[in-house]
């Protein structure tokens, strides 16, 4: 089996990159000393770091393709590879300019530069009633550093936190990694998506400290309503848990509004993370931040809000010049580039839903947001193909096309499309799924 | 007691930034739930990651300075921000031209974008029969984002891990924030800042993972001579323990010259530090690494490798635009550039030696490298000046000279001077330092 180049990111390899065998993969190991007296292990850190989905798709041969079937990758979450959705000028020249007038080169403090803290508040909706200051954002490297800061700070090793399922499988890889166990609740897959309530609440023990919430939704591209929000913090507040809300894809949504769940939440503190990722089209930038919205004041009473800002000082944030940027890039890019992105990852999702609606045995779930859409393998519709997994790997080596198995987000009967791609692939993509799918349907 | 602002960085506050209040600071916490049933703490990780540095530096009362004196900053371990020493155009044309180009905007590999991890392999200095490959190179947020993954790497909670004593505190913080133990030996302040090894042999024991040696030296401006290396190699080699060398100071030496101690090793597996903080004058920038210089395949065999690169996938690196130009900022900028620099800090701390060594009660060490000098409070030499902390207090708040008091290093008799600064500003603090030791001294 050809090992898949070392490539990461968000959650899936990029096309572009990567010749070497991936080394985590590649490298075979033993736990037995060296006979000249070195006996050297990983660290228990190490061990328990697993980020699900390299692991899987490092474990997956990718075939080169072919000049009639050239490889489609609907895999990686990552809207700047294909080429159509760039980020705006108004953008990479805020940054071009702040590296160029070299003002902004030296440390800045460790929770973020405080114009670029000005700009997240400015851009960050809040409770009418509960307004946030400078000295509740921390920036932080991607929103991925974020998520670390937050859930190392709300929970420790024995502890654990409730992620939805399926996820963005990041999320258990940081718990796992500070040996905090990660409790999933289920998400309804008939219910656009919603969280499970009485899952939720039966998976809530005496050692659990948060519950984490993505919304708009990866990789299920749910956009939750008021109300369902509302139920999620009422059950919050009944077990006194704080909230880490995962809303890295903010107002990207077209089927309803997005709401902030800060925008809501009346008692039960709130965490929001977000950064200029996916919106902003730079997702290689990692400039991330949280947004610490203290109702009751309950986090810096108890030494959270402390805590957190103590986390922030062991590796320093993120790139300072972009931080300098950050009031530009959050106010510059005019409404039509927002406007862009949503309308092509609507016009994609309502392509895709209604294309793969026609195709047997599969069951297309509807994106109201983000830039993916989930896919149900019906169970026993197919010949061996009996959930995502075996029906991504033969997909991919019959058909070159790249989807990735729900197992990567703990939804085995599921695969995942992103729905950033230009249309012409998708049409590639859903022809040849088409033709696989009646080859393959019992 | 006012606070000062809430500026982090590598070890101090930069004059230029921040007006609020310190939230960690200034935050009053209890450890009573509320009365409405709210049970809400920081975490273990929280509670167990203490930056002590900020912890020293935020509980110190800034005056403002006067008009006939303005404050004098020789705290912050940054370069770039006294204005005498900038970044070279080379540097900034090359990444303002990534960031336009719009290349490199999405996710890179978690261990670095390859063109990045082969510029850093042209960079480093090998030994000569065990050259690395861009799979020994782990890209990170920064130097700091490195040495999290290499302590992490190979200690977990429960081990320990040899610190020299003085040092960057980050070390240890680091190792406290994954429970793991710091073991601090001694660095002998009458033999240019060398490691005790007698102290550190005596500090090895079953739980002991790997022994960590910062050349040139911060804070103590040291840079060690290839039979010093050879001597640590050899004890390491005896207790089977890998290096962790931190060469962030890199060829920023004048006294005798730079020898990294990968290019010494044989057996013993090092984890050398570096990045583009210090000699390219860009610490806000975030893009430090690692290389594994695996001597005899152990790291790789043992899983080690392996271990590595799982943790970098945490939170995935360096700017990517950054990493993109990376091949330039290595390359382009000319000798004169870094002569420069040099010829600065060495001619800055030459004059500080001198003129140190005329003035009653203080006894300097001679900085060869790095951009730091240590000077001693000579025990018994003032009267109620007795350390290095109600030194730099006194000194602050009368002469509004700002030096970081030992104690942010674990070296209490002794406080820290960056020997960065215009000469001009170092005139003017030697001025009032010897009219203050003068006013002082018995």
């Amino acid at each position: 089996m050809s090992k898949r180049a070392a490539n990461a990111g968000d959650d899936a390899a990029s096309p572009k990159r990567g010749k070497q065998a991936s080394p985590a993969a590649s490298t075979t190991t033993t736990s037995s000393p060296d006979d000249d007296g070195w006996e050297l292990k990983p660290s228990n850190v190490a061990n328990q770091t697993i980020n699900y989905i390299r692991t899987i798709v490092d474990g997956i041969a990718i075939p080169a393709g072919t000049e009639a079937k050239p490889m489609l990758r609907l895999s990686i979450g990552d809207p700047s590879v294909f080429g159509n959705l760039d980020t705006h000028s108004t953008i990479s020249d805020a940054v071009a300019a702040a590296v160029k007038a070299g003002k902004s080169n030296g440390y800045g403090p460790a929770h973020g530069l405080p114009k670029a803290r000005e700009a997240v508040v400015k851009a960050t909706p809040c409770h009418p009633e509960h307004p946030i200051t400078p000295n509740d954002v921390i920036i932080a490297s991607g929103a991925s550093g974020a998520l670390v800061i937050a859930i190392s700070g709300l929970c420790g090793a024995g502890d654990n936190i409730l992620i939805p399922q399926p996820c963005f499988s990041l999320y258990i890889t940081i718990a796992e990694h500070y040996g905090i166990k990660a409790q999933l609740y289920e998400l309804d897959s008939q219910k656009h998506w919603e969280c499970d309530l009485a899952d939720m609440e039966k998976k809530i023990d005496k050692r659990t400290r948060a519950i984490l919430v993505n919304n708009p939704g990866n990789p299920t591209g749910s956009n939750y309503s008021r109300e369902h929000l509302t139920a999620v913090l009422a059950l919050a507040a009944k077990h006194h848990l704080p909230v880490i809300s995962d809303e890295i894809y903010g107002p990207m949504v077209w089927d309803g509004d997005f709401h902030s769940i800060a925008t809501i939440s009346t008692d039960v503190p709130v965490i929001c993370i977000s950064g200029i990722a996916k919106q902003q089209l730079v997702p290689g930038w990692r400039l991330g931040w949280m947004t610490i919205h203290d109702r009751a004041g309950r986090f810096e009473r108890h030494g959270v809000h402390a805590g957190l800002m103590r986390l922030s000082q062991v590796i320093v944030g993120a790139t300072t010049p972009i931080q300098a940027a950050l009031p530009d890039i959050l106010s510059k890019p005019p409404t039509a580039f927002f406007e862009k992105t949503k309308t092509t990852l609507k016009e994609n999702g309502q392509y895709l839903e209604a294309a793969i609606a026609k195709i047997p045995g599969l069951r297309a779930t509807k994106p109201q947001g983000a830039m993916y859409m989930m896919v149900e393998v019906v169970p026993g519709a197919f010949k061996e193909l009996t959930d995502g997994t075996s029906f991504a790997d033969k997909l991919l080596n019959e058909e070159f096309v790249f989807v990735l198995p729900g197992a990567c987000f703990k939804a085995d009967q599921f695969f995942r499309i992103v729905t950033a791609p230009p249309r012409d692939i998708l049409t590639q993509a859903i022809d040849r799924l088409t033709v696989f799918c009646k080859r393959h349907h019992k």
